[in-house]
């Protein structure tokens, strides 16, 4: 039986892959009234008088909510906020699997950005974080931003900020095997969608030397008079050189290559075409932009995927967990840069010296010591940069 | 040490009384690709293509939110929506331990009805049914009613309903004891907030012949011009000999007193004044109108409240787990009159003729057989007024 089949057979069996359970007996009359009235009005008043007493006398303080609005669901595209609950009941087993955070799914009925921000502003008060899944570029940037300003609590859409930190964990170790800089470093991203600008914004503020992204009309160019909202702000942080052209003119002298676009779409040629020593993510799934073998024929001396059947997999959850954990154990009000940018160092850390190759440039997803070292990196940087509420 | 400082202690020691945990073990690739990507995807494409398979690949078919804007919380009034959620983790598990349901809280913050609707309709398709929790009156009857039309899942207002059906539990089998008919009864009922409201409703549509609701300016009577909307079609349906003056003019040979309003409002004299064999449900928290010693001397044959420590407690934990399992279990549009009416009956039904007593007319709130028995019949009441969907 293939997965696909063997995957529907375990869901059907399990119909839910996850369940609430109760942390306090309530078996006698006494249980009821210490967990039930009347004793919980005490818990009540005490938050109350201070409501960050929430973050004791209840669960809020491990508590993130996996939202989506079911728009841009795996590469399934716009299939809805019941075919979304899926993906998001296995996020939230992943956040508890890998940082022990209690999250809960819920699927917003609605792909209009003001109602998902009013929506998801109002429940706020009842999470410790907010977990953004699966929706649609343009609009994901749009919402992450107005919540990260309503809400006095942690927002992070993971498919643009998990994935940005892992491709810089990775580049951070890629740079670090072959000996080059990242000043001088030229970096292409194929791809503008949700994880692509969010990969090209996290480099430029890593300081990779040259950031420019393409997308399916080519280079991405300030100076295009055609381009959206998102794509200008895009543009205006990336390719000061004014490069236009396509992915292959871009990608002619680059160091790195970073795609989140499509399958198949980069040749043996244009790897070659290529500097030394190239570095090649090749994040389309399940079909890759160009396959591993033959990136590394054309001369690619590190070669990542999304795909854990290759080595280098680019996978989310050597992030989320630790990054809500850490910002969770300091009640961050945000996790901002820095905060990123430790999780991104902290992941690469984790590959000593002796074990960097050009096949182990990013931890395992199952190496116990991520979500910890992750947790711990992003507590402090929170901490230095002043978004640490405890 | 009491009570209180009992509970709050044990809420500081938890820190949180629920917590939500996986179904499947993740600790391998392969768990990661059957319950998470690539695997999921099919689970996903199956439900876009039905979205009722959304109750046979997640856990919505065991799934209940428990919604408040924390406005009317226990006694405390409005507390705000992080102070509510001790109780709305509480009565989370209360539907875990009673009725095997996953209940999750989500605390609104917002007091306008407009804005509550929309988000609640929002985030519904998450969810297998929505119970609503201590938001105040009138507003919690506009936003059970607009959420009744718009969403296509039950929706029920425990305060309201759950109060109302346990009463009409205690009145049927507080009339089987006394061996008086219920279209000749007169019944008195103080207090027209939710739970007020939804008790003389429930008794009209049961078939108390006589149903007459006060608040604090006295009997409510339709020719009054100053009622609220409220009250007016509470008023309609309710005091049809239009009788005029305060609650203890209604208490004048009455059989039945029903008190959701204020500690001690009821005299030994007014339920002396009460017909032969007077029923009385003071149920006012945590003291109640009257003490059951005091009416039982005034001449009460029967004496119900809202505490644990006196007999005949009306426990809503008595209905709302086995309503929602029952409503669950036949995938139910709605909770409706029939299936209400069902939920009173079968509890008063586990009260044998040879158990039914003064002081026992009520089961037991860990009773085992009333979760059970309540959802079979509002299961069969689902299927027979027609809302069951399996």
């Amino acid at each position: 039986m293939d997965i696909k089949a063997k995957s529907l057979e375990l869901h059907r069996k399990l119909k839910g892959k996850l369940e609430i359970v109760s942390r306090v007996p309530v078996k006698t009359k006494e249980d009821l009234s210490l967990a039930y009235t009347p004793g919980v009005a005490e818990a009540c008043l005490e938050i109350k008088q201070d409501p960050t007493a929430s973050y004791e006398l209840t669960r809020r303080w491990n508590t993130v909510a996996v939202i989506t609005d079911g728009t841009a669901v795996l590469g399934l595209g716009d299939i809805g906020p019941e075919a979304g609950m899926p993906v998001m009941e296995g996020k939230c087993i992943l956040f508890k699997e890998f940082a022990d955070i209690d999250a809960l799914p819920v699927c917003i009925d609605s792909k209009n950005p003001d109602e998902i921000v009013n929506t998801v502003r109002l429940i706020s008060k009842s999470f410790g974080g907010i977990n953004l899944e699966d929706i649609s570029a343009p609009r994901c940037f749009e919402i992450e931003e107005r919540l990260k300003k309503e809400c006095d609590i942690p927002v992070f859409h993971d498919d643009q900020h998990g994935t940005a930190i892992i491709v810089t964990a990775g580049i951070i170790n890629s740079l670090r095997l072959i000996g080059k800089n990242k000043e001088n470093c030229k970096a292409v991203i194929c791809g503008a969608g949700a994880a692509g600008t969010a990969i090209a914004r996290m480099l430029v503020s890593f300081g990779i030397g040259d950031v420019t992204v393409c997308d399916k009309n080519g280079i991405l160019n300030r100076k295009d008079c055609e381009l959206n909202n998102a794509q200008r702000s895009l543009a205006a942080i990336t390719n000061n050189s004014l490069k236009t052209g396509s992915l292959t003119d871009a990608l002619v002298g680059a160091d790195v290559f970073i795609g989140v676009s499509a399958p198949g779409i980069v040749s043996e040629e244009m790897i070659s075409s290529m500097a030394e020593n190239a570095i090649v993510f090749a994040m389309a799934n399940p079909v890759p932009e160009i396959m591993p073998d033959e990136a590394k024929r054309a001369g690619a001396a590190v070669v990542g995927t999304g795909r854990s059947d290759f080595p280098n997999q680019v996978n989310n959850v050597l992030a989320f967990p630790g990054i809500f954990k850490g910002a969770l154990s300091v009640r961050a009000s945000d996790i901002n840069e820095e905060m990123k940018l430790a999780a991104a160092e902290a992941i690469s850390s984790l590959v000593s010296d002796e074990e960097l190759s050009s096949d182990y440039i990013l931890p395992a997803a199952f190496d116990e010591r991520v979500g910890k070292t992750v947790a711990a990196a992003v507590a402090k940087a929170a901490r230095k940069s002043g978004v640490a509420r405890i």
